[in-house]
């Protein structure tokens, strides 16, 4: 498969990613480590809280996110790193057993103004459940290396 | 010590929480389940990218950011949960040994449009390291349980 440059990004491309299926170890395991609250720790806590019953880290759908773009296409792309994220919206709660998936649609791709080697991708990431529940939604900021450097004049 | 409610908060208000000391396992542990790009997972290859050298991922700190908050003051208060988050702003990388702490100010308190029972509070969270730089920054919104319910007539 060829690696995806800056270049190769353009605003309206879609794509999917995972299925990638969370359990209820795992939820615990990350709540312990990051987030220790009740509802993301216990189930019998979590049912008298606002989630109704163990849901994971809003934190932790961010990292599955993570995971699931940067094996879906960031591992055959020049990807350089993120620069910022905005908008994040903690939809409905992630259960364990849930199969996330990331719908990804490129928003708009700029020049950097400052790296003659490099640009910016803006993406709209929304994490699905299996229900085709949209349980986050994320704008993305990454850098990606560009296949030719920007001409000296633009 | 007392539990903080939604009427506890103001805006203007100021703290500081932490450290907590991220190592170089911390890192490519992380990484390895969400982030497993080359600068977060091994130092030979870090020093060839962006960073310069191994750094954690960004989502990485965000869950750090929670673990400071969560000890510092969510424990002890009515939090509810997070409804988002905007503004997330990767300024520096984190690097092995880092000593992390988050200032936190409070921007903005507002009642809930549909629970008479809770309120957000909006919150600017700066990740610091020990050389008072700062690595992260994000706008947090989070809700939290009312002491009193909004009157009626509100």
């Amino acid at each position: 498969m060829s690696v995806l440059f800056w270049e190769d990004f353009a605003a309206g491309q879609a794509a999917e990613y995972g299925p990638l299926t969370i359990s209820a170890d795992d939820i615990t395991t990350f709540a312990r480590e990051f987030d220790p609250q009740p509802m993301h720790l216990d189930e019998a806590a979590a049912r008298e809280s606002m989630l109704g019953g163990l849901a994971a880290s809003g934190w932790h759908t961010c990292a599955i996110m993570m995971r699931l773009i940067t094996d879906g296409f960031l591992l055959r792309s020049t990807f350089m790193g993120g620069a910022g994220c905005d908008e994040i919206r903690w939809l409905a709660p992630v259960r364990p057993g849930d199969a996330l998936r990331v719908r990804s649609r490129v928003l708009e791709v700029r020049e950097s103004r400052t790296r003659a080697d490099a640009g910016f991708v803006k993406f709209l990431f929304e994490v699905m459940n299996a229900d085709e529940v949209c349980v986050m939604t994320a704008i993305v900021h990454l850098l990606f290396g560009r296949r030719e450097p920007m001409p000296a004049s633009a």
